[in-house]
């Protein structure tokens, strides 16, 4: 006889994303390296401190397509040069699933791109869901200069996660401060 | 060429879960027939006001593996007889699917049953995921007497709802007030 599965209840802090029953997974600038347009920038706040810009939550759930992995995901205020604290960013490895972010609090984007050089950039706001649609990678960035972004997310569990393309070519677009704003630009360090 | 898909940008508010760009689906008394344990006190609500009981988001995405189905859930306050308002709940049609819930606002329980009879009820607060394992029906419960119960849901979006059996069988167990406390207890109705 099989015994029945079990659901699973996790804690997952309104306020700040964090869970006090499950370990985030952290990102500090030193997982980061590459991926910044000012490398010089980079390599100068590197030495100063290896800080924490963002963590999220694996929950383990099988990757099956009958499931759906979710979490939270932290972005911590800070800019590297002019450009803000982002995560890495991915594809998904089944390339056409999707994904969605849910905004509990802060201020962001999100950056998504094609393989054929599409771009689409969302602004993240608290009580904003943003629908990634198949073959979109995609990046969240805190564009507050005090507040964490904090989202929610949900994707097919059996999507999987390409980090490579993008950690190998970057994003087409970076967003960077301008006159005390956001801005969208080229990212100077993009391989075709 | 295929025109590039589109993300989607969806406003839920934190506060009542309620959107200002979509329509919600919403389910009144006169749609609850036969799922209260206490009858009389059903029709006896039911001829003073058919009043609203939950509302909810079908955002239509693709009914695809690729895809994950997501919205708010808004339980309002409210008993027929002892037995708190409450979603009709449902089996997914894909039976071994699965489904999140994530508690932004209110107090509830999550009633969970599968076909064998395994019963798993978990509560829902701010803050808390509720992880609904394979072959579960699943209904959120409003425990409060004042406050509307708001959660963030998802599902693979190829799940389907199969609501039928919940409205021929019934749960197994229900959740009533006793003595100012939620309890659960058998459902006198169930058919098994």
């Amino acid at each position: 006889m099989n015994t029945p599965l079990k659901s699973i209840v996790t804690d997952f802090s309104l306020i700040d994303g964090l869970s006090q029953s499950r370990p985030a997974i952290r990102r500090t600038l030193s997982a980061m390296k590459g991926m910044y347009a000012d490398q010089s920038a980079f390599e100068r706040d590197l030495a100063r401190d290896d800080r924490l810009v963002y963590e999220y939550f694996d929950m383990g759930v099988p990757h099956s397509e009958k499931e759906v992995a979710y979490g939270t995901s932290i972005v911590y205020p800070g800019k590297v040069g002019s450009e803000y604290h982002m995560t890495k960013g991915h594809f998904h490895t089944v390339i056409d699933t999707t994904e969605v972010y849910f905004c509990l609090r802060g201020h962001g984007m999100l950056m998504m791109e094609n393989p054929e050089g599409d771009v689409e950039v969302r602004e993240l706001k608290p009580g904003f869901a943003v629908y990634v649609p198949p073959r979109y990678a995609h990046r969240s960035i805190n564009v507050s200069s005090t507040e964490q972004l904090v989202t929610f997310f949900a994707f097919p569990a059996h999507a999987g996660h390409d980090y490579g393309t993008i950690e190998t070519k970057g994003f087409r677009k970076i967003v960077v401060e301008r006159d005390g704003k956001p801005e969208v630009v080229d990212n100077p360090r993009w391989m075709s």
